[in-house]
């Protein structure tokens, strides 16, 4: 199969032997698969990223000095089944699944292994159980968005929201974007979003954001707390004595995801805020305790999502429940991938860019 | 009167103007005060604990170039009212309060203040409605220790304990003392306590402690896993695919407060572990955002206590619920305060020494 390969820290394009699918298994062919911010952190930082994995206990852990394969966010279509499976898809249904692969001694990433190939190529090896058919009708581009719109829906559960909370969203690229869409679903309001690209701001308005922030004119913080004086002024503060006027409860959501940002979150929070860090910062961080201790401030790293978070996130785009058209921003073939990692770069031209790895 | 004073960066024992209450004050004389962790960080950063109170909206700042009598853990007698005071407890009534003035143009911090003097000095100013009596029988003493004590009931509150839970607590100094008995009073177990020196070893199981591990010899976290492995071994593990076996959560409790331990902390915590921040660390801190992300931690920061907590707090001491006696090591008159401050630095000395200002 053609794909679009990550070999001594480069993406090339090569023939590679087609996957073949082990007990439990099935082939399919890759329709559509988004390139994630973190295929452009694994392709700088492959071996810190795999050193770090190692050292948290991560059950997978590939070799960057070997051929991977990248892509966990796509949209499939069933070829052929491995023994033991219970077939109860026909070949050519589209399909969703996690870009895990259930082994009997363990678990998979599919599109960070040496082994199974993720959907810059033509074809993949997906667990049968795990596989959720497309609802009828949805488009594949749309249902390609599932995995990326799932990472916003479990930052938004790991929030644990209250209906008095006032969300503040630092950072509008995919994963903003989709913590912003998650938010709307879940009711919260006023939803504030900030980013520093104008591209980006009309995007977080397009997915549901109710105050956008250009961070170089307005201090985000600033319009939160305009934005989160209560409606009632005699509520209660949390805190024991009046620090300052009552204010509805902070949610602050990290989706920048590169050194410092924690940071300056935690210098710009409301007192008592959560910040619940979305983004992925690959390198060593600084912080100031101080700000957390005197604030008071909880920070929940979250990653990924659970099964029921994925399957739901699927339904919610068939069902129109959260809008994911204005996220894609562009398609390519295997031999554009290299060039849309560059052009990912600039926050101003994408949000998703869609690798169609049949595409000429 | 005589008192302990901060002046210049040096603490020197010198006479002071006696404080006089103002409306609804009551002025008390010092029978016992607790010489905090925080006074010797006051004593080293105090610039920069101020610059960071002020970023961080604190409601009393004190000046490091004027004189400060530090000492918030105290134990007092009533000498005399202020104007419009209730006077509902006589003259000689023992009492606690947090250490806090409650002025009509907001609120003043007793000990961190220019202008309200703390128990390192033989008088001070407090609000007549924060007084606490203290119940009938109580020793001076112990009940001087309601303010640290409440500190470690506070953290143990913003952890949210579950019965399944099992803490684990890095620092076994005051702090991480008062956490231990929190813990204890709240029914957690396996309660595993971590610290380098022997004797705080000694006062954590004397405090409650099941378990004490010295990191020297033996990894805390690697003592955790042991004793968390749960009682059912098909309980279900709390992540979406096995990364491991089944553990029951933790609670990891930061009691040193100097940089790095909170990246320490990050590093060897379990999967999805809660970790509360009680130490004070008041310099810029390192972490790897990355560990907390892989193993979807939490960070609580926690400052101080709810009035109720301080309430209970002294209540518990005087009930016998909470185990106060192993924790008292010395004491001190005012000229003793400056080398108790250099003494305090070997832990293997003390864990809390008592100012008696009248005391020659």
């Amino acid at each position: 199969m053609r794909a679009t390969v990550m070999r001594n820290r480069k993406l090339v394009v090569d023939t590679l032997p087609d996957p073949e699918p082990g007990a439990g298994e099935v082939l399919v062919r890759t329709l559509a698969c988004g390139i994630c911010g973190s295929d452009l952190h694994a392709l700088k930082y492959a071996h810190r990223l795999v050193d770090i994995a190692r050292e948290s206990g991560a059950p997978f852990v590939m070799d960057p000095a070997r051929d991977v394969v990248m892509g966990h966010e796509f949209c499939a279509e069933i070829v052929d089944f491995g023994p033991g499976c219970q077939r109860l898809l026909a070949p050519g249904t589209r399909v969703c699944s996690m870009p895990i692969l259930m082994r009997d001694d363990g678990f998979r990433g599919v599109g960070y292994s040496n082994d199974f190939p993720g959907g810059y190529g033509e074809l993949m090896v997906l667990s049968e159980m795990l596989l959720l058919p497309v609802p009828n009708g949805l488009g594949t581009e749309h249902a390609a968005l599932t995995e990326p719109m799932a990472v916003g829906l479990h930052a938004v559960e790991k929030a644990r929201l209250t209906p008095e909370d006032v969300p503040l969203v630092i950072g509008c690229g995919p994963v903003g974007l989709a913590v912003i869409a998650a938010l709307k679903l879940k009711g919260a309001a006023p939803i504030i979003a900030a980013d520093f690209s104008p591209a980006r701001r009309k995007l977080a308005e397009a997915m549901g954001a109710d105050v956008v922030v250009d961070p170089a004119s307005a201090s985000p913080y600033e319009s939160w707390r305009q934005l989160a004086a209560p409606s009632d002024p005699n509520a209660a503060s949390p805190m024991p004595f009046p620090l300052g006027p009552p204010l509805r409860p902070g949610v602050l959501f990290e989706c920048v995801g590169v050194p410092g940002v924690i940071g300056q979150i935690m210098r710009g929070a409301p007192r008592g805020a959560r910040i619940v860090v979305v983004g992925v910062c690959m390198e060593p961080d600084q912080m100031v305790p101080m700000y957390g201790i005197n604030k008071e401030l909880n920070l929940q790293f979250v990653l990924g999502y659970e099964p029921h978070e994925f399957a739901g996130t699927l339904e919610n785009i068939a069902e129109g429940r959260v809008p994911v058209e204005p996220l894609l921003t562009g398609k390519v073939g295997v031999e554009g991938v290299a060039a849309a990692f560059e052009e990912l770069a600039n926050p101003d031209r994408h949000a998703k860019v869609l690798v169609e790895p049949w595409h000429a």
